[in-house]
Protein backbone atom coordinates (compact mmCIF):
# COMPACT_ATOMS: atom_id res chain seq x y z
CA UNK A 1 0.00 0.00 0.00
CA UNK A 2 3.06 2.25 0.28
CA UNK A 3 2.23 3.70 -2.97
CA UNK A 4 4.52 7.17 -3.18
CA UNK A 5 2.85 7.72 -6.59
CA UNK A 6 -0.51 8.49 -5.20
CA UNK A 7 -0.67 12.28 -3.82
CA UNK A 8 -1.06 12.64 -0.26
CA UNK A 9 -4.98 12.09 0.86
CA UNK A 10 -4.47 15.54 2.87
CA UNK A 11 -3.47 17.34 -0.20
CA UNK A 12 -6.15 16.17 -1.84
CA UNK A 13 -8.69 16.30 0.28
CA UNK A 14 -8.34 19.44 1.73
CA UNK A 15 -8.90 22.20 -0.60
CA UNK A 16 -11.64 19.98 -1.87
CA UNK A 17 -13.11 20.11 1.62
CA UNK A 18 -12.63 24.07 1.91
CA UNK A 19 -14.03 24.76 -1.74
CA UNK A 20 -17.18 22.68 -0.55
CA UNK A 21 -17.37 24.33 2.48
CA UNK A 22 -17.11 28.09 0.90
CA UNK A 23 -19.96 26.66 -1.41
CA UNK A 24 -22.26 26.57 1.37
CA UNK A 25 -21.59 30.22 3.10
CA UNK A 26 -24.14 31.59 0.16
CA UNK A 27 -27.03 28.90 0.61
CA UNK A 28 -26.84 29.77 4.77
CA UNK A 29 -26.36 33.69 4.01
CA UNK A 30 -29.85 33.38 1.83
CA UNK A 31 -31.51 31.51 4.95
CA UNK A 32 -29.88 33.88 7.23
CA UNK A 33 -28.02 31.26 9.35
CA UNK A 34 -24.12 31.10 9.88
CA UNK A 35 -22.16 27.98 9.81
CA UNK A 36 -22.58 27.55 13.82
CA UNK A 37 -26.14 27.95 13.59
CA UNK A 38 -26.26 25.43 10.50
CA UNK A 39 -23.81 22.67 12.67
CA UNK A 40 -26.83 23.59 15.70
CA UNK A 41 -29.72 22.78 13.69
CA UNK A 42 -28.15 19.61 12.43
CA UNK A 43 -26.91 17.78 15.11
CA UNK A 44 -30.73 18.96 17.23
CA UNK A 45 -32.03 17.39 14.43
CA UNK A 46 -33.64 13.87 15.14
CA UNK A 47 -31.66 13.73 18.44
CA UNK A 48 -33.32 13.63 21.69
CA UNK A 49 -33.06 17.27 23.39
CA UNK A 50 -29.67 17.57 24.42
CA UNK A 51 -28.00 20.10 27.28
CA UNK A 52 -25.86 22.69 26.23
CA UNK A 53 -23.07 20.89 26.90
CA UNK A 54 -23.33 17.63 24.74
CA UNK A 55 -24.34 19.72 21.94
CA UNK A 56 -21.16 21.78 22.14
CA UNK A 57 -19.41 18.57 22.22
CA UNK A 58 -21.09 16.81 19.44
CA UNK A 59 -20.14 19.67 17.10
CA UNK A 60 -16.94 20.45 18.76
CA UNK A 61 -17.19 23.86 19.91
CA UNK A 62 -16.60 25.47 22.76
CA UNK A 63 -19.18 25.91 25.20
CA UNK A 64 -19.09 29.69 25.56
CA UNK A 65 -18.56 30.42 22.18
CA UNK A 66 -21.83 29.07 20.87
CA UNK A 67 -24.09 31.21 23.62
CA UNK A 68 -24.82 33.69 21.00
CA UNK A 69 -25.61 31.96 18.20
CA UNK A 70 -28.13 29.48 20.11
CA UNK A 71 -29.37 32.74 21.62
CA UNK A 72 -29.48 34.02 17.53
CA UNK A 73 -31.70 30.49 16.97
CA UNK A 74 -34.07 30.64 19.77
CA UNK A 75 -34.79 34.40 18.90
CA UNK A 76 -35.31 33.31 15.24
CA UNK A 77 -37.81 30.21 16.82
CA UNK A 78 -35.56 27.63 15.40
CA UNK A 79 -34.05 25.93 18.72
CA UNK A 80 -35.82 26.07 21.99
CA UNK A 81 -34.29 26.05 25.28
CA UNK A 82 -36.32 24.44 28.25
CA UNK A 83 -34.86 23.88 31.55
CA UNK A 84 -33.65 20.23 32.39
CA UNK A 85 -35.62 18.11 34.66
CA UNK A 86 -32.86 16.47 36.02
CA UNK A 87 -30.71 19.08 36.51
CA UNK A 88 -32.24 22.92 37.31
CA UNK A 89 -29.16 24.71 36.40
CA UNK A 90 -29.09 23.15 33.01
CA UNK A 91 -31.13 24.14 30.17
CA UNK A 92 -31.74 21.66 27.22
CA UNK A 93 -32.28 22.18 23.63
CA UNK A 94 -34.49 21.07 20.65
CA UNK A 95 -34.82 21.96 17.70
CA UNK A 96 -38.47 23.59 16.74
CA UNK A 97 -40.63 21.97 13.83
CA UNK A 98 -39.81 26.03 12.24
CA UNK A 99 -35.80 25.01 12.62
CA UNK A 100 -36.12 21.67 11.21
CA UNK A 101 -37.99 23.45 7.85
CA UNK A 102 -35.41 25.72 7.52
CA UNK A 103 -32.49 22.94 8.15
CA UNK A 104 -34.15 20.66 5.89
CA UNK A 105 -34.47 22.89 2.94
CA UNK A 106 -30.83 24.25 3.44
CA UNK A 107 -29.65 20.37 3.81
CA UNK A 108 -31.11 20.22 0.52
CA UNK A 109 -29.48 22.85 -1.33
CA UNK A 110 -26.22 21.87 0.15
CA UNK A 111 -27.10 18.51 -0.57
CA UNK A 112 -28.48 19.44 -4.67
CA UNK A 113 -24.84 20.86 -5.11
CA UNK A 114 -22.58 18.02 -3.64
CA UNK A 115 -24.58 15.64 -5.83
CA UNK A 116 -24.08 17.76 -8.70
CA UNK A 117 -20.26 17.23 -8.06
CA UNK A 118 -21.09 13.39 -6.73
CA UNK A 119 -22.79 12.33 -9.99
CA UNK A 120 -19.38 12.75 -12.42
CA UNK A 121 -18.38 9.34 -10.67
CA UNK A 122 -19.23 5.93 -11.32
CA UNK A 123 -22.49 4.89 -8.94
CA UNK A 124 -20.49 2.37 -7.47
CA UNK A 125 -17.16 4.46 -6.80
CA UNK A 126 -19.94 6.98 -5.48
CA UNK A 127 -21.25 4.74 -3.09
CA UNK A 128 -17.67 3.55 -1.78
CA UNK A 129 -16.86 7.18 -1.49
CA UNK A 130 -19.74 8.17 0.77
CA UNK A 131 -18.89 4.96 2.80
CA UNK A 132 -15.55 5.79 2.99
CA UNK A 133 -16.34 9.41 4.42
CA UNK A 134 -18.67 8.15 6.96
CA UNK A 135 -16.10 5.97 8.82
CA UNK A 136 -13.18 8.42 8.21
CA UNK A 137 -15.74 11.27 10.02
CA UNK A 138 -16.28 9.42 12.89
CA UNK A 139 -12.13 8.84 13.62
CA UNK A 140 -11.29 11.33 16.33
CA UNK A 141 -8.81 13.61 16.09
CA UNK A 142 -6.23 11.07 18.11
CA UNK A 143 -7.15 8.33 15.71
CA UNK A 144 -6.30 10.44 12.80
CA UNK A 145 -3.02 11.75 14.08
CA UNK A 146 -1.52 8.31 15.28
CA UNK A 147 -1.89 9.31 19.14
CA UNK B 1 -29.37 9.88 -5.14
CA UNK B 2 -31.03 12.71 -3.20
CA UNK B 3 -30.56 11.04 0.02
CA UNK B 4 -31.52 13.51 3.15
CA UNK B 5 -30.29 10.97 5.84
CA UNK B 6 -26.82 11.03 4.47
CA UNK B 7 -24.47 13.69 6.37
CA UNK B 8 -23.21 16.77 4.27
CA UNK B 9 -20.10 15.54 2.51
CA UNK B 10 -18.59 19.01 3.54
CA UNK B 11 -19.60 18.66 7.20
CA UNK B 12 -18.01 14.47 7.06
CA UNK B 13 -14.47 15.65 4.98
CA UNK B 14 -13.86 19.17 5.74
CA UNK B 15 -13.02 18.19 9.84
CA UNK B 16 -10.94 14.91 8.42
CA UNK B 17 -8.99 16.42 6.21
CA UNK B 18 -7.85 19.49 8.72
CA UNK B 19 -6.86 17.10 11.21
CA UNK B 20 -4.76 15.63 8.43
CA UNK B 21 -3.04 18.49 7.86
CA UNK B 22 -2.44 19.05 11.74
CA UNK B 23 -1.15 15.54 11.35
CA UNK B 24 1.21 16.67 9.17
CA UNK B 25 2.81 19.64 11.08
CA UNK B 26 5.10 17.50 13.58
CA UNK B 27 6.23 15.21 10.70
CA UNK B 28 7.35 19.10 8.35
CA UNK B 29 8.60 20.41 11.94
CA UNK B 30 11.13 17.77 12.36
CA UNK B 31 11.92 18.09 8.38
CA UNK B 32 12.23 22.00 9.40
CA UNK B 33 9.76 22.18 6.60
CA UNK B 34 6.91 24.52 6.74
CA UNK B 35 3.26 23.50 4.90
CA UNK B 36 4.22 25.94 1.75
CA UNK B 37 7.92 24.09 1.42
CA UNK B 38 6.65 20.69 1.50
CA UNK B 39 3.87 22.02 -1.33
CA UNK B 40 6.78 23.91 -3.08
CA UNK B 41 8.59 20.43 -3.09
CA UNK B 42 5.88 18.11 -3.83
CA UNK B 43 5.21 20.32 -6.92
CA UNK B 44 8.81 20.50 -8.35
CA UNK B 45 9.40 16.61 -7.83
CA UNK B 46 9.59 15.17 -11.28
CA UNK B 47 8.08 18.41 -12.94
CA UNK B 48 10.08 20.51 -15.29
CA UNK B 49 11.64 23.37 -14.27
CA UNK B 50 8.83 25.61 -13.79
CA UNK B 51 8.63 29.45 -13.46
CA UNK B 52 7.71 31.19 -10.21
CA UNK B 53 4.16 32.27 -11.26
CA UNK B 54 3.59 28.95 -12.79
CA UNK B 55 4.78 27.14 -9.49
CA UNK B 56 2.48 29.61 -7.54
CA UNK B 57 -0.51 28.67 -9.78
CA UNK B 58 0.40 25.00 -9.00
CA UNK B 59 0.06 25.05 -5.49
CA UNK B 60 -2.59 27.49 -5.24
CA UNK B 61 -0.32 30.48 -3.47
CA UNK B 62 0.07 33.61 -4.23
CA UNK B 63 3.54 34.67 -6.25
CA UNK B 64 5.13 37.09 -3.21
CA UNK B 65 3.31 35.31 -0.84
CA UNK B 66 6.20 32.26 -1.54
CA UNK B 67 9.27 34.20 -2.17
CA UNK B 68 10.51 33.95 1.65
CA UNK B 69 9.91 30.10 1.65
CA UNK B 70 11.90 29.82 -1.68
CA UNK B 71 14.61 32.32 -0.12
CA UNK B 72 14.58 29.64 2.38
CA UNK B 73 14.24 26.11 0.26
CA UNK B 74 17.52 27.92 -2.01
CA UNK B 75 19.19 28.47 0.89
CA UNK B 76 18.97 24.89 2.47
CA UNK B 77 19.92 23.61 -1.39
CA UNK B 78 16.71 21.59 -1.57
CA UNK B 79 15.78 24.15 -4.61
CA UNK B 80 17.67 26.13 -7.47
CA UNK B 81 16.74 29.37 -9.24
CA UNK B 82 18.23 29.48 -12.50
CA UNK B 83 17.71 32.28 -14.97
CA UNK B 84 15.26 31.30 -17.69
CA UNK B 85 16.92 31.66 -21.09
CA UNK B 86 13.77 32.40 -22.65
CA UNK B 87 12.81 35.07 -20.62
CA UNK B 88 15.62 36.59 -18.80
CA UNK B 89 13.97 38.82 -16.44
CA UNK B 90 12.03 34.88 -14.62
CA UNK B 91 13.92 32.45 -13.36
CA UNK B 92 13.15 28.99 -13.17
CA UNK B 93 13.09 26.86 -10.27
CA UNK B 94 13.79 23.01 -9.99
CA UNK B 95 14.16 20.56 -7.23
CA UNK B 96 17.73 19.34 -6.13
CA UNK B 97 18.86 15.85 -5.56
CA UNK B 98 18.55 17.01 -1.41
CA UNK B 99 14.99 18.39 -1.83
CA UNK B 100 13.62 15.14 -3.37
CA UNK B 101 15.56 13.22 -0.65
CA UNK B 102 13.77 15.37 2.05
CA UNK B 103 10.40 15.12 -0.26
CA UNK B 104 10.36 11.36 -0.30
CA UNK B 105 11.51 11.13 3.06
CA UNK B 106 8.51 13.66 4.65
CA UNK B 107 6.09 12.02 2.03
CA UNK B 108 6.94 8.53 3.38
CA UNK B 109 5.90 9.63 7.14
CA UNK B 110 3.14 11.59 5.89
CA UNK B 111 1.65 8.43 3.43
CA UNK B 112 2.37 6.21 6.37
CA UNK B 113 0.25 7.45 8.67
CA UNK B 114 -2.26 8.29 6.11
CA UNK B 115 -2.21 3.93 4.98
CA UNK B 116 -2.37 3.42 8.82
CA UNK B 117 -5.94 5.26 8.36
CA UNK B 118 -7.18 3.80 5.30
CA UNK B 119 -6.19 0.19 6.26
CA UNK B 120 -9.24 -0.10 8.17
CA UNK B 121 -11.02 0.19 5.29
CA UNK B 122 -12.25 -3.12 2.92
CA UNK B 123 -9.53 -2.96 0.04
CA UNK B 124 -11.87 -2.45 -2.40
CA UNK B 125 -13.16 0.39 -0.58
CA UNK B 126 -9.94 1.82 -0.39
CA UNK B 127 -9.17 1.98 -4.25
CA UNK B 128 -12.20 3.69 -5.09
CA UNK B 129 -11.97 6.41 -2.02
CA UNK B 130 -8.36 7.03 -3.41
CA UNK B 131 -9.38 7.02 -7.08
CA UNK B 132 -12.24 9.33 -5.66
CA UNK B 133 -9.96 12.04 -4.25
CA UNK B 134 -7.66 12.09 -7.24
CA UNK B 135 -10.55 13.04 -9.60
CA UNK B 136 -12.34 15.43 -6.52
CA UNK B 137 -8.88 17.05 -6.28
CA UNK B 138 -8.62 18.17 -9.87
CA UNK B 139 -11.61 19.83 -9.24
CA UNK B 140 -11.41 23.60 -9.50
CA UNK B 141 -13.23 25.81 -7.53
CA UNK B 142 -15.63 27.27 -9.53
CA UNK B 143 -16.68 23.80 -10.52
CA UNK B 144 -17.17 22.69 -6.87
CA UNK B 145 -19.18 25.23 -6.24
CA UNK B 146 -21.29 24.80 -9.72
CA UNK B 147 -20.51 28.80 -11.25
Amino acid sequence: MADQRRRDLAAMLYPFARALVAAELPVLARHELNMWGYSVLCALDGSPARTQAALAQAINADKTRIIGTLDGLQRDGLISREPDPADRRARLLAITPAGRRVKIAVQAEIQANENRILARLPAGDRRAFLRVAETLADLSPDEIAGL
